[in-house]
C-alpha cells in the first residue's frame, strides 16, 4: 500500500494532534496543513506539526491522497463539499466530528470518479482546545470510530483503518446512524450532565469541591460553542437519552422521598451502576 | 503542644491511610489500630501502618489522647459512645464520616470530664476500599472539613486542626448542619448521578466508552453499601439537590424539544457550567 499524502484542514486540538502524530510516527509521506486562522497555522508550522501550510483549500488538497477535515460539526459538510471539487481521483475524504449521520447524509452527493467520503470520529478529545494543546500521542491506545455506508469501498475502509492504526489508535466500525445513537449515551449525555452540574455550586461550596466533583464536571470545561453544535446535530438522540436519564432520576427521587424505602429502588440502581462500572476492564 | 497518642478504629482505606500517614510523617507519638476484621488488622500491622493492634476497644483507647473512628456512617455513633466509657480525661474523639449532623447530634451525650467529640471529614476518598489500598499520602494537599459545635473548646479545634495539618491536609470549618448541606451538592449528588449514568450502557456501547464516560462514572465504583448509608443519613438534603438537578434537566430537555430554541436556555446553561468550571482554580 503506498504511503498517503495527508492534508489536515483545521489545526485545532484534534487536527493539530493528528498532523503532529502523523509526522512524529512517519506514518505518511507528507502533511499539509490549512486553517482559516493564521495564528493556528503559525503555531502548527512553528511546532513542526506540518511539513507546510497552504493558504487556499485548493492548494492544500492539490496533492493529497487523504484529507482530514478537523473542524466543528456544523462546518464539516460545507468544507468537504468545497474540497470535493478540488480533489483528484483516489482521494479519500474523512472528518473527525463527534456526530456522523448528518455529515454522512450531507456527503451523499455526486463525487468525481475515485473520490470518496468515509467518516471518522476519534474518541480522544479533551476539554482543552486549540493547536497549542495538540499532542502527538493523543490517539495512542484510543478508539477511532469509522462509519462506512452501504456503498463504501472495502479498500477505502482498509486505507482509513490503516491510517488511524498508524497513529496508535484502535478502529471500531458502525453505520453512522448507529454511531450517533451509541455516542448520545457514551459522550453527549455525559457532557450535558456535566454542564448542568457544574453550574450548581456557589462561592460557599468552593472549599468543599474535591476530586469527585472535579471528575464529574471536567467535561463542562469543553467549549460550549463546539458542544452546542454537537447537541443540535444529534438533538433527537440526546433528547431521548436525557429523558431516559430523567426517568432514572425520578425513580431515585421517589425512593429518597420514601423514608423507609431508601434501600429499595435506589439501592438496586446503585448496585447496578457499580456492577457495570467495575466490569468495564477497558476503563 | 504535647504529641498525641493516636488510636485509629477501623483500618479500611481511610483509617489505614490516616494511620500510615501519621507514622510515616512522625506526626504522633504512637499509633494503635483496632478493626473488627482480623484480616484488616493483619494487613495494617504487616505494612507498618500501626505500632500495634489491640483486640478490644478498651485496650485500643486506653492510652489514646486522640481517637479517630474510621467506620461507615451508620456505625460511628455507637462505636464512639462505646469509646466514651473507656476514654480518660483529655481524650479528643473524632470520626471521618461523609455526613456530620446526625453524628454530631448522636454525640450530644453526657461525657466524662475532659472528653470531647469534634467531627472531621477528609475530602479524600477513593472509589477503592480496604486497607490494601491505604496510602500514606492520601491526605496530602486535600481538604479536611471539621464541624465544631457551639460548646466545642477552642483548644480542641486547634488540636484537631494541627493533627490534620500534620498529615498534609488543609482544614476548613463549618457547623455540621451546614457541612451536610454543602456536601449534598459537592459530593452526594455527584455520586448519585454517577451511579445512575453508569447503569445505562449495554454491551453494544462498550467500544464507545472513552475518557469522558470514565470520568463521569468513576464515583459509581464506590461501594454501594457504604454510599447507601451516606445517602440515607443525608436523605433530606440529597433529595433537595436531586430535585434541583431535575429542574435543570427539565429545562434542558424542554430546550432540546424545541428545534429552533436549542440555542436558548440550554446554551445559557452550558455557558454557565463552563464559566463555573473554568473559574475553579483549585480543580
Amino acid at each position: 500500500m503506498k504511503r498517503e499524502n495527508l492534508a489536515v484542514l483545521g489545526l485545532g486540538l484534534i487536527g493539530g494532534s493528528i498532523a503532529a502524530s502523523a509526522r512524529a510516527r512517519d506514518a505518511v509521506s507528507s502533511v499539509i496543513g490549512w486553517d482559516p486562522n493564521p495564528e493556528a497555522c503559525a503555531i502548527a508550522l512553528a511546532r513542526g506539526y506540518v511539513d507546510a501550510i497552504e493558504l487556499t483549500l485548493g492548494d492544500a488538497v492539490a496533492n493529497a491522497s487523504l484529507v482530514v477535515a478537523a473542524c466543528p460539526v456544523p462546518q464539516v459538510v460545507s468544507l468537504l463539499r468545497e474540497v470535493v471539487t478540488e480533489a483528484h481521483p483516489g482521494t479519500l475524504l474523512t472528518d473527525v466530528a463527534s456526530t456522523k449521520l448528518s455529515i454522512f447524509e450531507g456527503m451523499q452527493i455526486e463525487m468525481p470518479e475515485g473520490v470518496e467520503y468515509l467518516g471518522s470520529h476519534p474518541l480522544a478529545g479533551s476539554e482543552k482546545s486549540g493547536p497549542s494543546h495538540a499532542d502527538a500521542n493523543l490517539l495512542e491506545n484510543r478508539v477511532v470510530a469509522i462509519c462506512p455506508g452501504p456503498n463504501t469501498k472495502a479498500e477505502s475502509v482498509g486505507r482509513l483503518e490503516k491510517f488511524w492504526q498508524s497513529l496508535g489508535a484502535r478502529v471500531v466500525s458502525s453505520p453512522a446512524e448507529r454511531h450517533d445513537i451509541l455516542l448520545s449515551l457514551t459522550s453527549h449525555l455525559p457532557h450535558l450532565l456535566a454542564y448542568l452540574l457544574a453550574a450548581m455550586p456557589n462561592r460557599e461550596h468552593s472549599p468543599y469541591l474535591a476530586g469527585g466533583f472535579r471528575d464529574m464536571t471536567r467535561l463542562a470545561g469543553s467549549s460550549p460553542h463546539l458542544w452546542m453544535g454537537i447537541f443540535q446535530d444529534n438533538r433527537t438522540e440526546l433528547l431521548a437519552r436525557a429523558m431516559e436519564f430523567r426517568s432514572k432520576l425520578d425513580e431515585a427521587i421517589a425512593s429518597l422521598e420514601q423514608t423507609g424505602d431508601v434501600g429499595g429502588v435506589l439501592k438496586k440502581q446503585m448496585e447496578e451502576g457499580w456492577k457495570m462500572r467495575t466490569s468495564w476492564q477497558a476503563l
